[in-house]
């Protein structure tokens, strides 16, 4: 249905919400809006389940139409045979929309369940009723703090808003993103997608100010066309980041049990990808690293990259996943090796790009510092530096790998190109694990995009370079 | 030079060490033999190092012609222009062999570097004397303690060796290894292989009966044919996984200044790993991956594979990488569907393969242990179970994972089919990430397989039954 803009803002932006049927032991949606800035009622008929809602502090209703003032979003989480009776009051009340949890409708292949979906479609249809779902998780909101996930985090800012055909992979993308230090606006679980769908969806994060960049989790699309046309209007405006899921023949099976997609060719996909500028994904951690490489770095101009590893064994490492992921390795300038050439030993190690940092002289921190000097002032690079981060001794020392950021922020900031960072789980230069994941978590918060291989820290910023180069060729 | 056997045998097992020029203030390679089951003892001239080497407990010679009795393996880490002396020191002694950590040979592309590396070389070929290195780290053994890095275990077993052309991933490949679970019985870190190269070394662990898989990291080959030869004879006893570094064009310019090897033609290579039988890795992830996936599954007899996934979002997601990597997801017998119906819930997710585990009624456990079951007893299934785990609550409860590796190991007991586990990072099911990191590090312990995102645990499967069809095929 192509939807009411200022109804589905209401919806997406609430001041209230009221959740109709939420249960012992957990009453999951009511606690999910613990921090939620609005009103927040409950409605339940069950006597038991009353006295519980009442003990957490919600004031409950027997009915919707109970509910005082104006309600901007419901949350529907009844058993599937009360939902068209929800629907209807929510449609009597005038609410702005609906977010519908109870699932067992079409994606059950049963012919009653499909034909209760429908009866639900209908309805809204008719009224103009946004309905998110039926079948998903519903809204998340930063800004305002409506969540279906309590580590969803909740304040100011946002870098991406997410649409999701999955819970949990809407659940699993924020926080991956929340991880790498990025940022969500909005998260919306499309799930059955049954009256709004992924084009009503894209249709409005396109416009949507607080919306930089668009990732989507989609397991199919329902009008085909018209999704072209959006996502060709969108890649023009913001980067938009697609994982299709069911690619693959089993895939496609568990798609229609998941949220009765029908899978389309996934060929005639590929094709409306690359012609659309989309960038693809191929799994949740594609979709995590893209989004570090678009949010934490600048625009590159080329794919002539410097690379630093901290030994001759990673140099040689870097620069076979760089050079496979599209970028080149020049060497630099005469003027610029004979500066390296004073601080690097000439015995051992190299210094021609790619750079052994273990083969300097002197303190790391003062030769880090003129090495990114040279290859600001050198013409031959113009995709930035990506540089491998040691993480042993970061839990008694985080000052060193601070010292280490503050650099190349001010290289970032001086050249305008794109830092990347990785930090290897494991290996030589690695100590722990646990303190891997600490030092990683620590600069993602400085705004790096970080990596556990060089693999992937060079695919995420080569899909980065893909997009910018898409771009400006328009 | 072809080696001889018994000679090398002491070398890489020896009983007594010397090291030749260990320095202030870490006195690396003597603190490296602190768990050494043999004698050590250190040869150094200078006096203010002599100091620092008694106060540690070692007897110091002067001379290594004055070290008494037979000396298996010296480690030299002279300065360059002093091996010549040491070399021929050691072969008046008639010590097994030498490592040298040395460097500033060949790899530095400087004439008289590469001269003094020529004159070492033909001092050993013409007194038979294995040297490993110059440029190397050398010899780690698990049994006998012999290490060269502090965080290489000691202990009975083994179950891989490692030859690799750079220290740093020797010592990563090892310690990557001992992360998931697998026991090293020894690394050779070949550096320059100026004198024994990667031939010998592999002519060498062909024969080990403590090594039942070998893994190289190798910047290049000095003996094409000879090399061909033996990797077709070792891939028909035992699998060898070969990452090759320096596959791209900078990364060949960095391999020259690394180990001073010259990169053969990409294609010639790739057209003889195929040829030979060997498991290509891409990057040292991809060999550990690989490495967990041989050590800890048993042979599959085909690609038939069942996925079990904690979501219904997860089930489309594993089921996409599983088909990519070259599995077949396949449907069940309807007597297995029938017998699947009585526990799984017909509203939402599905049990069609993959299966949904989040759609069971009653007991986690139980309802595991149904499905392994029937998964065991439906001939469709011949490549065993891919099976996602959740790391949370793993802190508070660790015999709940414990409990359902139990049922995988029954399974796999039962049916002789690897089962291969996952534990995203992140993701909705994951909980915090130190949680996760040591969930997976249990799971490793009890000798699954054991990996951080679908990709990864479907590549090295793949891989894996890839050898056994190439095995099969022979």
């Amino acid at each position: 249905m192509r939807v009411d803009r200022a109804r589905l803002d209401r919806a997406l932006n609430p001041r209230t919400v009221v959740v109709v049927g939420d249960k012992a032991p957990s009453y999951q949606w009511l606690t999910n809006l613990k921090e939620f800035t609005g009103q927040v009622y409950s409605v339940q008929l069950d006597e038991k389940e009353i006295a519980g809602i009442e003990e957490r502090g919600y004031q409950n209703f027997t009915s919707l139409l109970d509910v005082p003032g104006e309600v901007d979003l419901v949350i529907c989480a009844v058993p599937r045979q009360v939902t068209p009776f929800v629907v209807g009051d929510a449609i009597k009340k005038g609410v702005g929309g609906i977010s519908m949890f109870t699932s067992g409708f079409a994606e059950t292949g049963e012919p009653e369940a499909a034909a209760l979906q429908d009866q639900l479609v209908e309805m809204c249809r008719e009224a103009g009723m946004p309905l998110v779902g039926p079948n998903c998780m519903g809204v998340y909101n930063r800004r305002l703090g409506v969540k279906f996930s309590a580590a969803q985090e909740q304040g100011a800012g946002g870098d991406v808003s997410i649409i999701s055909q999955s819970g949990t992979h809407g659940i699993g993308m924020t926080l991956g993103a929340q991880r790498v230090g990025v940022k969500v606006t909005r998260t919306i679980s499309i799930g059955n997608a049954a009256v709004l769908n992924e084009c009503d969806y894209l249709e409005y994060l396109l416009e949507d100010p607080d919306t930089p960049a668009i990732f989507m989790y989609l397991e199919g699309v329902r009008e085909g066309r018209r999704f072209f046309e959006l996502l060709r209007q969108a890649t023009r405006r913001k980067p938009v980041v697609i994982w299709r899921g069911g690619r693959s023949k089993a895939g496609a099976r568990a798609v229609r049990s998941h949220t009765g997609s029908l899978a389309s060719d996934i060929a005639v996909w590929d094709a409306l990808i690359q012609q659309t500028g989309a960038i693809p994904a191929q799994s949740i951690d594609d979709a995590i690293d893209t989004m570090a490489a678009l949010v934490h770095t600048t625009t590159p101009t080329g794919r002539d990259i410097a690379l630093v590893a901290m030994t001759g064994g990673q140099s040689v490492a870097i620069t076979d996943q760089f050079e496979r992921a599209g970028f080149d390795v020049p060497e630099l300038s005469p003027a610029s090796y004979e500066r390296l050439a004073e601080f690097f030993m000439t015995v051992g190690g190299s210094y021609r790009n790619p750079f052994d940092a273990a083969s300097t002289i002197g303190r790391e921190t003062d030769n880090l510092k003129k090495i990114l000097d040279i290859l600001a002032e050198d013409s031959a690079i113009d995709a930035g530096v990506a540089i491998e981060i040691g993480a042993r001794g970061f839990d008694d020392d985080p000052a060193r790998l601070d010292g280490q950021l503050d650099l190349l922020q001010q290289y970032r900031e001086r050249t305008g190109f794109p830092v990347v960072t990785m930090i290897p789980t494991g290996g030589a230069m690695g100590g722990d694990e646990e303190q891997v994941v600490r030092a990683r978590a620590h600069v993602a918060s400085r705004g790096f995009p970080v990596y556990p291989n060089f693999e992937r820290g060079a695919a995420a910023l080569g899909r980065v370079v893909d997009f910018h180069e898409w771009s400006a060729s328009l």
